[in-house]
């Protein structure tokens, strides 16, 4: 079996690996991406010099194909990136552009279902019949694994519950990046994490970012714990919704937020169990944290292959 | 082919009918359950009565079969309702004992779950690859059809999108039923047109329910206008979550209050437009009214069989 390529293709860097037949990653790299004029001759350049450092002079018709995962809307029956909220594609038949000027195999798909593919696969979720994965990075990506494979949707768009709305506009919905009022990924994120710190505590200059509140709660700030604690509410409120919708078998919880685990996770659970339609009638689904890592994405792609 | 019988326990009324294999209709016969002393014994009974009835002297071991569809959580793997709303069972083998009480094949499931059966033999879900159905009734029921399925869920409990919060509990989210605070279905259901009317006209004694609302708004009266525009804006603002989390191709609305027909989903398909995350990059899914009308979980739960 040849090697597979994985590609993640985040806000600001690209990450790229080589995995064995078994996900197993045998090579990483990765790479800053450019800032400014990001057209998508310039990101696609980015990725191509990404791909061809992590495999290290093999030629790329060797390799079993390339695997691209990225946040985005994906709409693999067009072929075709709808829509990315910090990438340049719109409505653009990016797979085939990349296949044609690599000369091997591409696969390419939303990051979430790559990263739910992945702890299918190697991680948290090895076993289950049915899961749902929310990442919580600077916004929220999920999916739902049911019926023995990711749940893509009509247009390959599925899984965005980031986006369901969770406070009503007219209450007071806080403006989303997306355009519309009180997305769930508003209150539950990175993001949300750092307004809840500048807002309640504006005179922590060392609480500006997710990292930094992470390692803050680890060493028992409670400014930091407070603040998970309200995000990890919100992870479990929106979460009792998706059971009471799904009825999952298990709930995983990855990207750069669960690095805190129990810390994010407990208050989590605490009002899952809370709000949760019918929990005392049911068996509720085990809620937690990922396995695959950062490298979730890219591992998951090259899966794919 | 043999006749199948079936059933729909609704609150308050049992529907039975006898189906061909195509699911036409025969035979069907509607009876009042009783109101006090709410047994599973005497609901039983009354079950029992209602299908012996609507064969009309066949022997139940010369049918195919009986579904019965009911409002409540139906866990199919391991054989069992967990809780009804408005019927008497709790953790309970119903279709063990009435299929032994029969003498006859049963399957027994979710209502909404065998409303989508019925709209994607039968009805508005015709040729759907996938769909997401919701009745309105005095709540919310709810199915998502993907792969070639109902998704049932992990223990056969999904498609609760009723109880997903919509309102936080902390900006005043209203009590529900169900013990919760904020869900789907306190308002946009017909126990929300019927509290829109008692809050905003007190006075209109006419306006007491369902019907005498739909029948008011069909005539032109302002005051049941903007009561189903309001429960429709509703309708839209929970669709647009589960447009986003599921991509299904189609959106169906079923149950009573949906008999009103455009006069709910003109401002629903106007609130979904508005509210949907990435809906200039998306294909939007119509938005159609439900074709099988108040048989379609009899009907559904008999082509289950």
């Amino acid at each position: 079996m040849r090697a597979r390529v994985g590609v993640d293709v985040g806000g600001t860097k690209v990450l790229a690996v080589v995995v064995d037949e078994g996900g197993v990653v045998r090579r990483r790299q990765q790479t800053a991406l450019p800032v400014a004029d990001r057209t998508p001759a310039l990101i696609e350049d980015a990725l191509t010099r990404a791909v061809r450092d992590v495999v290290d002079g093999v030629p790329l018709s060797g390799v079993e194909g390339v695997g691209v995962s990225l946040a985005g809307l994906v709409d693999t029956a067009a072929d075709r990136i709808r829509y990315c909220t910090h990438l340049p594609w719109r409505d653009d038949p990016v797979r085939a552009r990349l296949a044609e000027r690599w000369g091997t195999r591409v696969v390419l798909e939303n990051d979430a279902t790559c990263a739910a593919v992945a702890e299918h696969r190697l991680g948290a979720a090895r076993g289950a019949a049915s899961f749902v994965l929310v990442t919580l990075g600077t916004g929220i990506g999920g999916a739902l694994f049911a019926g023995g494979d990711v749940w893509r949707g009509a247009g390959g768009l599925a899984g965005e519950f980031g986006h369901a709305p969770v406070v009503p506009a007219h209450l007071g919905g806080l403006p989303c990046t997306c355009g519309l009022h009180g997305c769930w990924e508003m209150y539950c994120s990175g993001h949300a994490l750092r307004r809840w710190c500048a807002e309640h505590a504006p005179e922590r200059a060392d609480l500006r970012d997710g990292p930094e509140i992470t390692a803050a709660a680890v060493a028992g700030d409670p400014v930091a714990l407070a603040a998970f604690a309200d995000v990890g509410a919100w992870l479990g409120r929106g979460l009792a919704g998706l059971v009471a919708g799904l009825d999952p078998a298990l709930l995983v919880v990855g990207g750069g937020v669960s690095a805190a685990g129990d810390l994010l996770l407990d208050p989590a659970r605490a009002e899952l169990e809370r709000a949760t339609y019918a929990a005392g009638h049911r068996r509720m689904p085990p809620l937690v944290q990922a396995e695959c890592g950062p490298e979730a994405g890219a591992v998951g792609a090259a899966l794919l292959l």
